[in-house]
């Protein structure tokens, strides 16, 4: 991420963060929010955004790794799924390596997870043309 | 991995991926199926890692990261999750970064599931030294 | 519950039980089962309508924060949650006391299944105006 | 399966398993992969149709009773569910089987996985006529 | 199941079935229930057994079929698997069988499934002699 | 929770929540993770107890029968689950609705789960005397 100015709040980090691994997609995530439980998007913005991705102990290419990975294994959060493979482009990933990605979780979760998490990828990949 | 010789089967490239990643756990895994399923020892060598760990497309550092966070996202295979923090550790992870792929899964699995990922890294930091 | 007349069978204290906790939402259920499995409607009223909710040991309102919190945890149950969401306003929750069991769920399931159990109460609550 | 001619290759093998069990859907499944994991399609004909669908040890139809309910009970798998319940009908179970199967999913799994199975196999057997 | 006797209740036929299938760990189950809630017991003889198992529309060995396919996929429930592998074994499935069962779970939930599921049986087997 | 002082932080508020809520059982996973991941103890202080168990939209018990549900339900965290059953007890839930809420639970997740489930509370219930 791009260095980070001192005196920053959790919430402005997290806002930050949000924007630059997830851009649009996160931004419709919150505002899908905003009627039904803004606090949740305040949570969204501080703990996984302005806490652990902000963390410097990992990079944000190995971070997106995890997370697409740990998705496509528990194969109940295909919105987000697709969030997460549209952040893995944006830090760096390419199709190859995502597609790898969810391929090997044939081996830890099954193969329809993998096909599954597969025909995700597709259609995020189809979308960004 | 080391390069491979031409004309490997799979099997043979399987039994040297595994030797490579797992070390002495992936043979303990092997040993104790040779009584009731010698065949699955076979497909573990082949499929797994003679198919999957040993394409081109993503480096074995990548495919650990993937396997550690969805093995701690899943939540209930804790001895095939500490023999991935170890295979972890064999290509190259550090301690910190492993830690870190664990504590992220608090955000996408819960807290309970990152929690016994951190025991289960405690458990085999411990164990090595 | 009101107050049960005596002799009733299990069948028919489980329909009344349904009727009066999940409404139309629970008939049409029942109604989709009759062509492919009729005998299932029975156990759906006698297990958990007949014997479990109209158990005395814990109150009805209880009962349905325990459901709702299960399935936005479990997260592969989205029409069942649904139901048990409008369930859990005909017993007497509020709709920020669902929001909040489902936000809770962040904690113990991931952000992931809470953001689709609180996409699903919007849902629910936007089809009751 | 119809015998096997000898010298196939696990490839070969599993194209036949793959179209006498799951027919016209396991083809679409493999086309479908083909823009974005065409070796992910390999993979799919080679180990679960190649050599796991072929082994001598149990026939057929109980490796149909297996994946239906496996896929039941997972329960975040509804494309693959549906594709077994019609090749569990393809290897000879009959419609009240399958119901059967997918009924006693609710002691191991709950209710609403037996539901929503129970309505994935309404589906296909409204298809099927 | 030998032949019902008729006006008997789901509780006398429930716990006719579970001894027939289950035999001792299924009394075991129940015993551990007694000071926690003995209830539990009384619904565990009823449904499962009393309502489903008795069912006609499926064999009991293509039942324990489904719920050992079921149990290893899940992951989560060691104790009930060690039960339905004994019951399996019961009512007629030959190790082999079993084996084969948990083998083709690698498909559908992963290697460390089936792993876990194998050493569940090798437990078992080894308990038998 | 007994009323909070003003200008407290949420680590602070997060403490004393964790104390009053968990007891002793909270303070042993917090020193547990002191030589893994101290940065965890905190998240865990601030997120699910400074920010969540915090917020006055939902009653301490409501809170506890929801976590109790969904671990019960989710069936891979067994050592939460007994911190939470005794987080019920301190906060008011009697030993009987503990059982309610867990066996419910056999509707959703299945025997097993609630199985599971009523043993780490007959556990918890044994050391508390």
């Amino acid at each position: 991420m791009t260095q980070q100015p001192t005196n920053e709040s959790r919430l402005e980090r997290g806002k930050r963060a949000l924007a630059e691994i997830d851009g649009e997609a996160g931004h419709n995530v919150v505002a899908a929010l905003a009627d039904i439980a803004p606090d949740f998007a305040t949570y969204l913005f501080e703990f996984p955004f302005g806490d652990i991705y902000c963390r410097p102990g990992l990079d944000l290419r190995s971070r997106e790794i995890s997370t697409i990975a740990a998705l496509t294994a528990m194969g109940n959060a295909s919105p987000q799924l697709k969030v997460h493979i549209e952040a893995g482009l944006n830090v760096g990933l390419t199709r190859e390596e995502i597609t790898e990605i969810i391929m090997q979780m044939a081996v830890y979760a099954g193969f329809p997870a993998a096909l599954n998490g597969l025909f995700a990828a597709k259609e995020v990949f189809a979308r960004r043309g």
